[in-house]
């Protein structure tokens, strides 16, 4: 997908933020690099860039609990994206939880 | 602030979102540090730290356009946090743009 971003200036990653479509939930947030934005063009499913693990994550692709893609938006930067998604399966975005919410934790 | 954030697995920073608490439209995304969380909790507006100028960076300090905290979260991971905000002056969060959110284009 030709999308302009700005991978450079992010060490070769733009942050990739998931927001639930319809209740507008901030779902989670990770890195993509080109990869990962052209995965998740192609799959039409929320694609990340593990940097732990190393690897191209489609969140839920093995729980069941994808993120199907509805919407992806740039920031002026274009050194972000929005994801606005519709979460599958039981719908917990958060792998560590179970939550609808990675951000479940008030500071 | 005391907040256990892992500021090390991203090099010193955390994600930093900021979201409009009443509509839950995604404002804008950047880095944080420790300082920059400090500072958000002192002064009660959304401060990141900009890695393009090096330097703390409450937003709309000198347009006016500053981002009140209502509340702050912190992922599962504690290596991104979320201010939930409301937006002061015009309410354009978009430096760039004067658009309410930095996200502004469709992809």
């Amino acid at each position: 997908m030709k999308t302009d971003l700005n991978y450079e200036k992010n060490g070769g990653f733009v942050i990739a933020i998931a927001q639930n479509y319809r209740t507008r939930e901030v779902l989670m947030v990770a890195h993509a690099n080109q990869e990962a934005i052209d995965k998740s063009a192609e799959l039409g499913l929320a694609t990340f860039w593990s940097k732990s693990r190393n690897k191209l994550w489609t969140k839920g692709l093995t729980s069941g609990d994808t993120l199907r893609i509805v919407e992806t938006r740039a920031d002026c930067d274009r050194d972000a994206v929005l994801f606005l998604v519709e979460p599958q399966g039981s719908g917990g975005a958060c792998h560590k939880t179970g939550w609808f919410s990675c951000f479940g934790y008030k500071l």
